[in-house]
């Protein structure tokens, strides 16, 4: 039994609270995309920086500083120690960077994050170059702060992905890229499956998302389903809500953005219920969070043997959908096509979307890269990956918002995800030799179970690296990843 | 323009804070009754607590005191001075309570509640007995912290009524009490009209209760209408939501809560902007606010004239619903019944039920009377009072969850509620003249734009005794309401 006047117990209680805080912050993000009437947003925002407040200052009370030099060399469990490797990053972080600071970010990133809205929809990247730079430099400054000396870009990176370093990052992407342009040139020279066609009524879609959410085993007693403009994934333990969206022409984006946000809601809802309300009880990174997004709606979902389960469910509950066997089902939901959006990007471009971005954020931190040559040379990069030009900056450089809300070092980590994803779908495949038959019937325990087991249940107990070797068995590669996709869309394209 | 570093520019941007928190701890009530995953009922606990001993800390904080200290005597606006007599009371209220007694009656009343749910459905009074004394207990300390020598159940009352004192209410009370059972004595003597029949599924319910709330101008791009258990408002300023319930045989119920919900929330709706995140920002005491929505759902939307108009909604929205005529239709929605419980009663009998409830809570928290003793003097009294015997607990002194949650001093605010109510009333058709003829069809907004006028906008402005004084030219008296109800019911049953 934890006494409970010690230094461990008291932080522990007070870092319990926070969490809880951080909690209702979470859910109030989530009323504002779902359910918040949209008189109320002016309001929120209040709401919302109240909460912020309090949540900062409970970040950077200096009573957590003594609580974690007093439990310096203390005996602890193997998961205490882990919780005070979280709350010293976690608080030596926030310490590092100036309150000033924080707060201009905040309000830049808030203004900035208009703009770029409006620039988008105009098309003029120039209108959005001005406000783009301030949050530049404003990142820089924090990244300065946090690297004290040492790497800028890497000081903003493991703010999502601890532990990574950009040199290991672009090892792994040299690796990639000339693998990923060659298969997308021979694909892209061949004929193009048909799409779908028929009837997809929105309510008809989201009562099928919900269908295929159970089918990935997301616990509805402790989560929900609503809609709202972009699909996400929020809250943490027992109160995991996704949302989702529908195209009445594209049902494939409903239900593959489910599945994904499936992915990364069974993460936290399996994570051992112990560690609930501790920096344990979420997932531990980016990259992780994204493997198993990822390995949900692509490895598993978008696989053949779990698409012949789909096209049977949809036949049944959509009548007529334009393709008439289950194999041209599955070469339409694994169609690779000159497209320029990276969040509908198929799984073999995809990866040449993030390369970039990360190429290009990197060179903008270091500063070798003027926003004013942003744009030029977003498209000289596109057309050199993926071999057809960028018609306009809303398809280019104007197309995320990530970088106006000062998110910079946060886009490889998708395809760390990934490659994680691969590494794990490797390892799985060996563990469960007869995944797809079961997948076939449209049964996913055994592979849910597996990461339950392997990867998920552990939260924030190790490293992210360490999460996915341990699984694994062997530090991850990109060599998984590409073996898949190479023998996927080689089988798909007669190649 | 404020000068941003005064004591009471400091006080003002500190209190805007907690109220934005506030405004969160409410939203994540709204939450838990509509929308929250029925698993992630103990982590919401967590969530809560954490919320609350937020709120606590702030509410206790010393530099409200060092503030408050400082802007004695100072000159400033009405409204800084509202706000201050506001963050005064509040902070010495505060203070005045120990946090260890704080934190038992937070934990007790928590138990107590699911006790009472438990003890009313077994029809057990005496498994509800030990825990309720435990929670009176607690009341009574609070209340001798707060009374500071004066009287125990004022304290408790001010809690809710900030100036009304039990002496005044008794005097009230002791003038409604003949009056009201004379009346009933009559009434139930006489043939009862006939009830609804027809079909109200629950979505033409819902429907129509948006239908109701918009003829009562809610704004709904500043709320929303939802389902829940119980019907109730959540929230100020630009973010007001209301929930209300449905009974497949008992539309009025829908109805009727709905535009009870509709007054409570109109009345947070339109407070005057500029007193958003202030403690003017809400309604000024129960008793006022109850008096909204009474004064919507019964002298508005119980009138004869107003349910002509339903009348013709509910034939065109439902087909046939059993009555024939717009009169037969009125008759039906006020029709006078044997029944125990108080959130069904009709508008005679209502507030013999909260009578009841006063003299026999004072008697509690005196300890004039012993728990063991309540359910017979509760069944006594409800004999004399309404003619009829209470046959089991469940319809008697184990209806209401109000003393489970320690909730004393409570109930008298909802027949203040209905005094005032009866004062505006009476004010609004002088004002109004041809009230009726708008009524008739649908139209509230003379009643609705003279209510926001005369008493919403002033928020907390005003003490509650006041506001209503303003708007009536004269203090509240329990005359009016006893007028209208005697003439309303005399005619309706032939008198």
């Amino acid at each position: 039994m934890t006494q409970t006047n010690t230094p461990l117990a008291e932080l522990l209680a007070y870092q319990k609270q926070t969490e809880a805080l951080a909690q209702v912050a979470g859910r109030l993000s989530w009323d504002q995309e779902t359910v918040m009437p949209r008189g109320a947003a002016d309001q929120r925002g209040e709401e919302m920086a109240a909460m912020e407040a309090v949540l900062h200052a409970r970040r950077t009370d200096p009573r957590l500083g003594e609580w974690l030099d007093a439990c310096e060399g203390a005996e602890v469990s193997e998961a205490d120690a882990a919780k005070l490797r979280h709350i010293r990053r976690d608080y030596d972080r926030s310490r590092k960077i100036p309150a000033d600071l924080a707060a201009e970010l905040a309000r830049v990133t808030s203004v900035a994050q208009g703009q770029w809205a409006e620039a988008r929809a105009a098309d003029d990247f120039a209108a959005f170059a001005p406000v783009l730079s301030r949050v530049i430099e404003l990142r820089q400054q924090e990244g300065q702060a946090l690297a004290g000396g040492g790497d800028v870009y890497d000081a903003l990176l493991n703010d999502y992905e601890p532990g990574a370093t950009a040199t290991q990052l672009e090892a792994m992407f040299a690796e990639m890229r000339p693998r990923l342009v060659d298969l997308r040139g021979k694909v892209l020279e061949k004929p193009q499956p048909a799409g779908l066609s028929g009837d997809f009524p929105a309510e008809a879609q989201m009562a099928f998302a919900r269908k295929l959410a159970l089918a990935f085993n997301y616990d509805l007693t402790r989560g929900r389903i609503d809609k709202a403009v972009h699909p996400f994934s929020s809250g943490s333990g027992h109160d995991v809500r996704i949302t989702t969206r529908t195209a009445e022409d594209d049902p494939f984006n409903c239900f593959f953005s489910t599945i994904h946000e499936v992915g990364h809601a069974c993460y936290e809802q399996n994570i051992d219920a112990g560690y609930a309300l501790t920096p344990l009880g979420q997932g531990v990174s980016m990259g992780v969070h994204e493997s198993q997004s990822r390995i949900y709606e692509n490895q598993l979902g978008r696989s053949r043997a779990f698409t012949g389960w789909i096209y049977d469910q949809m036949r049944a509950d959509f009548g007529d959908i334009g393709v008439d066997s289950a194999e041209a089902f599955y070469a339409a939901v694994n169609r690779v096509q000159k497209d320029f959006i990276r969040t509908e990007a198929d799984e073999l471009q995809y990866n040449l979307h993030v390369m970039l971005r990360f190429d290009l954020e990197r060179a903008l931190i270091s500063g070798d890269l003027k926003v004013a040559d942003l744009e030029g040379a977003w498209n000289e990069r596109f057309e050199a990956d993926f071999g057809y030009a960028v018609p306009r900056a809303s398809l280019g450089c104007l197309q995320d918002v990530h970088w106006s809300v000062g998110l910079f070092g946060y886009f490889p980590t998708y395809s760390l995800g990934n490659v994680y994803a691969g590494c794990l779908a490797q390892a799985l495949r060996v563990d469960v030799p007869d995944l797809d038959a079961e997948l076939a019937k449209g049964i996913t325990a055994p592979a849910t179970d597996w990461l339950r087991e392997n990867v998920q249940r552990h939260g924030g107990l190790y490293e992210p690296r360490e999460v996915i070797t341990r699984a694994c068995g062997a530090a991850p590669t990109a060599e998984p990843l590409l073996e898949y996709i190479e023998a996927k869309f080689s089988d798909l394209y007669d190649l």
